[in-house]
């Protein structure tokens, strides 16, 4: 036998798997041998595609009468009498492609196929609607003459249109059983003006056409660009399934539904699902009816009268419940089943994993593990670690009502309310008068920073989901919705136009960050539950996790939070995020502004103390933990002034004119400020800011070691390092600031120092750059950027066509591009471990909390991850998976 | 023998190498061994220096004998009766270092040893000069206890002072030889105070002392720091050279002197050189003498009197002139000779290769071909590629006098005359009238592009040797002084401010690109020859490089020059350049702020004829040669207009308003350009300019075919790829627009497609791109500045600094960064051929035109390079030589 029958208690090919069946003819094989009533039917497997393109196109002579038995196995199987050709109790057929992999929607499928003049009337006295006989009639010939004849089908859904017209209706199921045959005959007529001879009335005529074309859609052009982006070889070819049709819609005894085998938004262990009594699964599409309850319970539970289908078909509905055991026992895992009743006889469509939220996902892990139907490793591959977002912001009640006033994206997960602010400033003064403010600018910028950090929640006009906005926000895990273009603030009348509603500064709105939505006024929200099934499957995945996850912070409250969220330490504190606070950021323009080093060395002097206080507080959280600090980054003119009145403090400050200050200021400005003076260039030309850094940071360390009795393990990371010896001559600096410190403090704390790479050439030259630095730490969002030659942002205006056009699957700063940016990452841990046996390798670019890359980073071995506090929890399980896989 | 002796008839270690004889050791043996009179001295070999450590730092027992036997050889060779030590008439030594490699100033040398209190004497009654001898023994008093004793060196320099203070002079040489002997009391008595010991009388003791200290500077910090900085390996050691001291100043049988084998400056055959009678070799530097000729001709030919040695020294002279041919000889090359005369006996102290002008060097290079000394291919491994720069632009008449007003940087070579212009569009109007004018700007920018073509020469304000208008300028062969710091432009008075002189507009002044000086009025130039050796060098050249040698141009004039100077095709139209002229601009400026593709599809509609007629120009003069075309690259904001009367142009012609056009245009800002929305990015976004572009060329090359009978070989090149499906996708719109041209012209022509390899993601993924590009071209300046982290506009901040720091050994935008650009196009290069055998490589970065970089290209395998015009001769040699190597 060349085809393989299923359904009727036949899985002729249970096993051969999905190389040979196809993907959908190996899942209606494996249903079929579990014993599950499928629709029976049969797979013409894969190699016979290339027979097909062998023999120019057209079916294998010997493959005909394969088919013939292929309908006499439905035929039997079905034990209806429906007959194919029959035109009293005809059989209908659908045709299906199935590749190895899932190619949606590149292939062509046909539906309802054995319709024909004849026919029709008998499926219409069948199933007693002739409506439904003569659509079912109308879609075949439209499909068919689109799929296999090649006609456009713009031509029969214009004819629809008239037909509707003729008639003065707007809907389709408008037209009635007489419109509908009328209609046939219209679309009879276009194929045979369109194709110069008449629509096959030979229903095995019709197979052997349907055959062919699924065979022939293999090589569509879509088919061909799909298979080049997606790397599928073309001489796998695909199978085709021929299988009954089965209809809901042949009275009270039919029916059509989907049941879950456990509750899909609480994951709770019980019969779920909802169906329809005499209806097919397009009337629930449709909407023309509203689905009833699967359960009694369920159905009272809601205050519903129609009928459960407990009620209305009990035989069936226990049938169906005794599959829900047999389903979970197989399959190991949570159902979402689709089932037709056809005249009392029930019939399975399609099982496949249920969709579940990330509470039921958790819960249906550990039960299961409880049950004894998966281990533990199954339980923590079971769960999408991206759902765990949902679950670590608080949300909004889904019962509450929303009054929406604008949309935009969903730039960082979670809910807040509170005053409208539109500065910085503004947003510091009212919360700490103990006000919830929502941050709303038309765009953020790094002086922002204390701003965002003081509001609930932050609203921009413009930029993406990697916006600086964006970025920020999930960093700190306040809620933002950016890019809200129908957005316009007046800072004359500080107020805000939200599309047609006005809202001056200081009323009260609502942001969803899960969705993008702006409400007016407070929404109740619904905090987050770390406990229970969380904690649980957090722990098993501790224990199975090889890298360590760690936590990209540098503020007091971001690192408890951390803790709590289970961070074993800092992978990356920004020191430039210290240094926008009003009482510090005067003395950092004095740097940044000095002529000499003499005046960087006065400023520098000043912020000494307030660096060496911000360290203290976070070694302090962290004792006995490594704590990553990053000398100052990026490009001086961050920092510098914009307003007259920046200028005259700077002025006040230094004794030096505001003129000068500003021509000093013209003369930082960059074209290119992220290739420019940044980073360890900034230590190489001014080693007077990181022997302050690193003073501030060794005199904090002594200080929580005499204080605490435990040491945190410092990691001083020099950023941008491109050659060996910038690290080295950076190196010799924090070296000599360390042994300063202990000389005059007597007490020595243990400490690394080490480098971020993130520059293509530093990813080349690991291994001599390793010979000075005891870690490096991959910081991706500059690798990529430089990798790729991509400013982030500034992508926003080409990225977006740029993953339409499938040039990037994703976007390249949210999941790390592996075969680029991945293969310099790969180079470098390779040339540094070689140089440095031990080497600590972490990564903490924003694709540490990205659980597609954290696989990636699992493959080449490094030491950890580490992410904004928020994604902990999400890298822990995603760290899990990795190792697992 | 543990030791080497040499001099007198001897060269006992003649051939065994710098490894063991150190460079300095290896080279007298040398001189020695064939016949050369060299003082008389010996050799302590390199394997000595670790015998010397691994005994604790003092010198090994065997050795001390063997310096004794090596002083009496010198005594003997050296065949005046002088003795070591000796009271009556002292034999004085040198002692230096000499390791395998020359380390400049890293290691001790001690002259005039073998002084002390009674030798003194000696040297005063032989010498009939006190003053000479008591300032030998204050110099070696302070040298031995600086070297060998470690006494600070301020200790005796203050004496020296305090000495000049008392007799109220301010030169060391108004001091006698009373005031020196003083001095020399000083000197023991700061030795005995510092040491507690007095300063060393045995001869012997002091030789022991030297030879100790030269072995233990090659441990000194500094030697450590250069040696690692140099991958120079410790346990090589330093041989130790000790020789007699010769003196030129024993009377008038006494002389010193230089000689060249042959006119360093005009090449000529003939006796060269000066010599000073009855005096030592600091006299000269010191110039309180002028030096005299050395030959009678050239004596009278310059009208003066004193008379030259072939006159007062004619015998010794004599045997001065026989030793050139026996130099030339052995070294093969011309020879720079210095020599001292003492008391009728020749001694020859150093024989070198001769430094030359570029002039001389083609000229002994192509003489000793023909005298059958060198070969060609010797011939063009000795002239200095680089050094051609001088020959291949007009330069000022050394003889023209120069009002210097002010000095910048030497950003691009040559020498030009012309009016003071002080904007893009003036230089162009005033130009245009026949008037030769040189643009003078605070800075460029990409704007400037057409009055710098104009302008005879271009001098900026601000900027480096990598600015855009050194850059632009070097690769159009304009003169250029950039960063000129004490020029002001007063743009309302329009006038330049060059430090006290002031100038209007229209002022004349003149550049000379070779020096950075700006004169004002016009100064005489010589235009270069670039025929006889320069053009039969080249010739040679060409016979034996491998590699192609192209140019980037888009202009016809620039094109015509390349070839003249024996381009081979262009490796780099930039299409850009040919969208700033006035009349194009507009449309432009039109096409980017169009809001969508129709309104871009009008502008390209006028823009199309233009494009047609630039490629129709270039394909005309390239005929026959591959033209690489460049599709649009830089950021469209780079065309953006700036000034209202910009803005009101556009609203002209588009009937926009202005409100609109000002908006669009400052949503089209970036925060960084050079990573922003350019290159292929403007092709995947709007594939009409591309299509546009590509419909030009393709018209073009119709017509030149049909016009000239011989097709250009269009080379479509995309920009700024970094996955194969952006070349995929723009491939297709080149491909679609060559095909509609040929079927609408009747005609086809060859063409190429292939991308630029610019980003390091297009480097690593060069196996899969090569599937789609026929050729690539390395694109070195943005692969730099993306590998580095660097913008070449912003790096002038630190990038002076990082040279000097040793963390780049030259500007890696002039020199290719071989060991991590470098490294990515080897990688690109290796999978591009992998992928593709026979794929075409080439180079159009600036380093095109950089020997060092051409060398790199060689052994890489490239096709060609491809530089600026007036680079290619320089390109043509370098390629020789590197194929030759």
């Amino acid at each position: 036998m060349i085809i393989h029958p299923f359904g009727g208690g036949v899985a002729s090919a249970h096993g051969l798997g999905k190389n040979h069946l196809g993907g959908k003819g190996a899942n209606l094989h494996e249903m079929a041998g579990i014993g599950l009533p499928v629709p029976p039917g049969f797979v013409i497997p894969t190699p016979v595609c290339a027979d097909h393109y062998a023999a120019g196109g057209t079916l294998p002579p010997a493959l005909l009468p394969e088919i013939a038995a292929g309908i006499g196995h439905i035929e039997t199987a079905v034990a209806s009498g429906a007959r194919f050709g029959d035109a009293d109790h005809p059989l209908l057929v659908s045709v299906r492609s199935g590749a190895r992999v899932s190619m949606p929607g590149m292939m062509d499928t046909v539906l309802n196929l054995g319709l024909n003049d004849a026919t029709v009337l008998g499926l219409a006295a069948r199933s007693g609607d002739a409506r439904f006989a003569w659509d079912s009639y109308r879609r075949f010939v439209q499909m068919y003459g689109d799929v296999v004849l090649g006609i456009d089908h713009y031509l029969f859904e214009d004819a629809l249109e008239y037909a509707k017209e003729d008639k003065g209706v707007s809907l389709d199921t408008e037209l009635d059983a007489d419109d509908l045959k009328a209609l046939v005959a219209a679309y009879l007529g276009i194929v045979e003006r369109e194709q110069g001879a008449p629509f096959p009335q030979d229903v095995t005529a019709q197979l052997h056409g349907a055959v062919a074309a699924v065979f022939g859609s293999w090589r569509s052009e879509r088919a061909d660009v799909y298979r080049r982006l997606n790397d599928i070889p073309e001489d796998w070819g695909t199978a085709v399934t021929v299988q009954a049709m089965v209809f809901g819609n042949r009275g009270e005894t039919s029916a059509t539904g989907v049941a879950f085998t456990r509750d899909p938004s609480t994951g709770e262990r019980g019969y779920y699902g909802e169906y329809l009594l005499n209806a097919q699964g397009e009337d629930v599409v449709a909407g023309i009816r509203t689905p009833q309850y699967l359960t009694r319970a369920a159905r009272e539970k809601a205050g519903a009268k129609a009928a459960s289908m407990e009620e209305a078909l009990p035989v069936v509905y226990a049938e169906l419940a005794a599959l829900f055991d047999l389903l979970e026992r197989h399959y190991r895992d949570m159902q979402d089943i689709e089932f037709t009743v056809e005249q009392g006889k029930l019939f399975v469509l399609q099982t496949r994993s249920g969709k579940r939220t990330a509470k039921a996902a958790l819960k249906i892990a550990c039960d299961m593990v409880e049950e004894g139907l998966i281990d533990q490793r199954t339980a923590i591959l079971r769960v999408d670690p991206a759902m765990l977002d949902q679950m670590l912001h608080p949300t909004l009640d889904p019962a509450a009502k929303r009054d929406v006033i604008v949309r935009g994206l969903p730039a960082s997960p979670g809910a807040a309310s509170g005053a409208i602010v539109l500065d910085s400033e503004t947003a510091e003064k009212r919360a700490a008068m103990g006000e919830d403010v929502i941050l709303v600018r038309v765009e953020t910028s790094p002086e922002d920073i204390a701003g965002m950090h003081a509001a609930r929640g932050i609203l921009t006009a413009r930029g993406g989901m990697t916006s600086h906005a964006a970025v920020v926000a999930r960093g700190m895990g306040r809620p933002c919705v950016s890019g809200a273009g129908n957005l316009a603030i007046d800072m004359n009348a500080r107020s805000v136009r939200f599309g047609g509603v006005e809202l001056a500064e200081g009323a009260v709105i609502t942001l969803d960050g899960a969705n993008g939505e702006v409400m007016r006024g407070t929404v109740a929200t619904v905090q987050p539950e770390l406990t229970g099934d969380f904690a649980r499957l957090m722990l098993w995945a501790d224990a199975h996790r090889t890298m360590a996850v760690r936590t990209n912070a540098e503020t007091p409250a971001d690192c408890a939070t951390a803790r709590s969220f289970g961070a074993e330490g800092i992978g990356l504190a920004r020191t430039e995020h210290m240094f926008f606070s009003p009482e510090r950021i005067v003395s950092v323009r004095e740097m940044i502004l000095a002529a000499d080093e003499a005046g960087r060395r006065a400023a520098l002097a000043k912020l000494l103390p307030a660096q060496r206080e911000d360290f203290r507080a976070i070694f302090g959280i962290m004792a006995g933990l490594p704590v990553t600090v990053r000398l100052l980054d990026p490009p001086l003119h961050e920092f510098l002034p914009q307003r007259e009145a920046d200028f005259a403090d700077v002025a006040d400050a230094t004794g030096v004119g505001v003129d000068v200050l500003k021509r000093r200021n013209a003369e930082l400005h960059e074209f290119n400020p992220m290739l420019g003076h940044r980073g360890c260039r900034l230590g190489v030309t001014f080693p007077e800011i990181y022997e302050m850094q690193a003073r501030a940071i060794f005199e904090a360390a002594v200080a929580v070691a005499q204080e605490a009795g435990v040491a945190p393990l410092p990691e001083v990371m020099v950023p941008l390092v491109g050659t060996r010896r910038e690290l080295t001559l950076m190196k010799a600096v924090i070296d000599a600031a360390a042994e300063a410190v202990f000389a005059e403090t007597g007490v020595r704390v243990p400490y690394l120092v080490g480098t971020m790479i993130e520059l293509p050439r530093a990813a080349l030259r690991a291994g001599e750059i390793a010979e000075d630095a005891e870690f490096f730490s991959f910081g991706t969002n500059d690798l990529t950027q430089t990798t790729l030659g991509i400013s982030r942002d500034d992508a926003s205006r080409f990225l977006g066509v740029y993953v339409d056009k499938g040039i990037y699957a994703h976007d390249p700063f949210v999941t790390l591009d592996v075969d680029g940016v991945g293969e310099l990452v790969r180079i470098a841990a390779e040339r540094g471990r070689a140089a440095r046996p031990g080497l600590k390798l972490g990564i903490c670019g924003e694709h540490g909390g990205d659980p597609a890359s954290i696989a990636f980073c699992q493959t080449l071995g490094l030491d950890y991850v580490s992410c904004s506090p928020w994604r902990v929890p999400i890298a822990r399980l995603a760290a899990a998976q990795a190792a697992l896989r």
